[in-house]
């Protein structure tokens, strides 16, 4: 019963015999492999045009660098105000966007809105020179909350950035299971709703250490191997970051991990709501639950060794927001999450309602 | 006969198949990974000592980040003028140390010498708000001739370097190659002979991606962590990289890779060294060879498919410089390297000298 | 009337004779001059104890600098959330703390709180390589609403901070205004009551262009002479600068200079909140008063030529807040302001008020 | 005889008595001020076109805010390998470029030739990301060997370096000098030789503190004002900036000033060479002079009281460098510097030769 983070599983099998297969002979460093390119072209085709992508290990190297290439030094970056970028990635986006500034932007399921990018941008007038530069919009597709922004959002939030010259940046820890929550195209997701870079992530869906780094217009990545090796995120080694995105792309193979993981984080979802005294705090529309439920339920869980993380977040709408005895937590489904574990976690939690709910 | 690097080469196939062996279940994120203590263990038992050690995919991570640990922003750090960080990290160093000014030290073979170093630092008087502060100085073993530093050389250096208040980093991307030709301990190599921070490479060595940052004072290391994860080094899924160190250190595996690699370069040194008219611009002392040959034999060999670089560094002595007609080549051997392409070099070279010299 | 800022005023003339004075004869450049070294000794006395001081050209450079040397890469700078470093600094203290990170903290009248201080520091676990490691607290005194910490709640606050590893910076533009509001000792209003650094500004109050970065031990300041020098912020001909600091200072001319600014928005202050509909939405404590008024007041003022900024602020009370019809405005008083221009502004009002009520 | 610096000399009159005149009344803060706006018309006049200049009170800070204006984050600098940029800023240029690198090229004379820049840059290929991306080129005008470009010789330096994609900086801290020196036109100088971005010196010349940015191609300044408000050097009150370069420029004081300095080089260039035993190491080209001589003519210099700088530098050519028994001195003449001071000193020179002479 781990659903402490998809972190948490290894990697798909298909990923790691990827890396075995393409071990064999020499083959040039630094990103020259065949590997790299075959990914390369493998990601065009995905988004339906000639996309510029570099492959990087971590999902922080791939959001920092992308924001890198997006924000002048110091420039302003607008994000939601528990995003990933400026809550938990100890400041690497200020690193590599050299002293760049986040500005959080409040917003009920870790959504940002078209009136509050508005009235945030607002209070950063071009031409005086006071307030940081606004530069760049970073949403996160899924949000930190298991919520997702249809491609009609994300253009209406960049018709937002656009008309205020700010560019659009993407994270897509989990750009995977949100496309595989909403079924519409990668192409309809990105560039074709108005996003200029997207960090395409594999790792939390399955590989074992591998994120793209995704330039919708290739001109705008003309320096981005520069800065990607200043990082030290090229690696000499480049097939093997090039056969794990292979392994994920090729046949769908990424698809169908995030698929699974979403189904269970739905059976995990439509078990715990129907317990009486369990709520959700957002809709859970791709692989993470976040259950609302009475403390003694939680100590249940703790008892029986479950991993998770008790979760605290200014995004829940004040109705639905934990009472006193209360507790949030938040679960998360990975590739590698099996019915049994999801059916135990729920049982834990009945059993202690129900037990509780005896005398 | 590729021997452009050793980074052409895969990994070590018991590298890979310990990447499978740890991937079931499982396994805290970020470095709390059992592999990952396990691999600090492992290295505080071949350096004698409790060290603090952080893994990281790269050998640019690992000496950008070892040197933004011993040099505050904007400190001066010394190294050979030819050295891998003042010439092929492309600015990450300088990223790392927050405009860091590199200061390159001419020396034969690619040595630093005390008395260059002395010279050097006398440049940089402290107390004047002119020059950058010294603060690091930065060593490499192997060199970028393939020579090696004895411990006490480094000694020397490093004693002229704390005369002067400079902290001392040792560049080890073929740090293996370095132990198996000089026959010592990792300590005797390291910190019994002043190196604070040592980057210990693995990735040229048979490993797929794997350098650690060790810190012989884990006092040092105190904010370490934060500076790894804010540079995106931090590996989510850590067990990968803890797999790959725990494989290449238990049993000695790293040493027998870089002996195996170290035998090729010297198989290949002598070949090349016993025919009329081939030199050697530096001894082979670890698994590089730097031959200076007729222009033909070269023109031969990239006839023959051979892969290698042409060379050019202002670190060979006058005397045996290049003249005209000839041109000095660089030769990597890595633990994949086998005689028959070793052999095969060797007689193209042969053929293409005795066959011009025929008429 | 002039109320738009404080440095819509020129100099204090005491401080252009000076540089007159100082101006025949060589001089050592860069800080060597006796200016610079008598300009030390008076804030030494000044402060009742040995200070290493440094003199710099702008407040901007002074609190980016003095964070800079408190706040090490990437360290996180706790203020209130409208503080003058992180809304009107234009990103030059993330940018000389290379790319630290400004955390606001709300409070009514511009004032952290020690409870809210504990609360987000909270948010911000050491040993958790996720979010940005807490180094300092920067407190403004006066505050951007012209309010005034005494020195036991900067001593609660220290307290606070000191707990948790954190250095405290006080930005004091308008030092001058506290000291002569509060009636304090300056020893008691900083080093006795935690704070490690002063932004000591003169320019605000009279001086041409001089601020002073106040080290209260010199042992944290080793190195600031060479942040200095690399932020461009030392003058060659530094006579300039310590002539300027000692025309403040001498028979205690920055405080005649500061009473005089606080006496004339006291004036401001009374005149306005005497009159009916006009409410303050904060005490004047300092140089600087805040009314609310209606819309056709301040209709008149414009129209009558008077300068001052409209005024938006989430720090303002609930209950005394604008309501529709009333404008918020920021009037500053300076050394420079007289009487006459005070009791025109209030007639303007007057007048506007009075008319309009006549039916 | 003060000739250790031309920041050892005060200001001129005329400046000083301009910031008294700028004094009296409200005035817009942060460069909205009539005083700065009236510097840019003055400058866009002497270089016959329109300009973006920008007002910053040091050297230090109006090089390297230059050289971040052309300079990609990380990129690499092209300068003299002697030049105040590499040798004397303390690490500015590295950290307004966020890190970029210096490469210093040698050269006699302290003058940069187009073949030696050429053979620098080849060692930059575009394309391969390893090494740093040539970004900027700066050259000192005078040099800091007192000599001078012609307009002819900086026109084929840019043309090297526009044909190599980098941009071209003239560091002009002694730019009044060079143009009374070489008797051409300011705009001869610099946009019509290719320069793009020149740091004008007022300060060494008889500012207070005072230099600007001058932007031949406004469009490249766009964010120009808030790069100089992030490095925290744009004034408060503008107008006593303003009002120096008004000062300076109008009626042509700056060339006065600087012809005068030049003369009283000449002067003492011409009084030293004409003396047995003494020869200079470069032409007297601005107000510079470097004169080799016997250590006993040295020591009686020191005896007298004279300041000055030994001089150690890698730029003398061979047959002229100092022999055993002599010393290279560093002579620098300002506005301020009198023709009996320069005659004393060389009057003791004389003597000291004489003297020993006689058996």
């Amino acid at each position: 019963m781990n659903f402490a983070s998809d972190n948490a599983s290894g990697a798909s099998r298909s990923v790691l015999e990827r890396m075995l297969v393409v071990n064999s002979g020499p083959s040039p460093a630094y990103g020259g492999d065949d590997n790299s390119r075959n990914a390369q072209a493998l990601l065009s085709a995905l988004f339906e045009r000639e996309v510029a992508a570099f492959l990087v290990p971590t999902g922080t190297a791939a959001n920092a660098l992308a924001l890198g290439a997006l924000t002048p030094p110091g420039g302003g970056i607008f994000c939601h105000d528990e995003a990933h970028v400026i809550d938990d990635e100890c400041g690497a986006p200020e690193f590599f966007t050299h002293g760049g500034k986040l500005v959080g932007i409040p917003g009920v399921g870790g959504k940002v809105t078209p009136a509050a990018l508005t009235q945030t941008l607002a209070r950063f007038p071009r031409g005086v020179a006071r307030q940081v530069p606004p530069a760049t919009l970073s949403l996160s597709q899924a949000t930190e909350c298991g919520t997702l922004y249809t491609p009609a959002e994300i253009a209406a939030l960049s018709a937002v950035a656009r008309g205020a010259g700010v560019a659009v940046h993407l994270d897509g820890a989990r750009f995977a299971n949100a496309l595989a929550g909403l079924g519409c195209s990668a192409a309809d997701m990105t560039w074709r709703a108005g996003v200029d870079v997207l960090s395409f992530g594999c790792t939390k869906n399955g590989a074992v250490a591998c994120e793209a780094v995704v330039f919708f217009d290739p001109a705008q990545a003309a320096t981005f191997d520069v800065q990607r090796k200043r990082g030290g995120h090229t690696f000499s080694k480049g097939r093997f970051l090039g056969a794990q995105m292979e392994a994920m792309l090729e046949g769908g193979h990424f698809l169908e991990l995030a698929a699974h993981a979403n189904r269970a984080a739905r059976r995990l979802a439509d078990g715990l709501a129907s317990l009486p005294g369990v709520r959700l705090a957002f809709p859970t529309e791709a692989n993470e639950v976040f259950p609302i439920m009475p403390a003694r339920a939680e100590a249940a869980l703790k008892a029986a060794g479950a991993r998770y993380y008790p979760w605290a977040t200014r995004s829940v709408a004040p109705d639905l927001a934990p009472r006193d005895g209360e507790v949030m937590l938040r679960l998360v489904a990975s590739f590698a999450t099996q019915d049994a574990e999801v059916d135990a976690f729920v049982a834990h939690v009945s059993f202690a309602l129900h037990v509780r709910a005896a005398p």
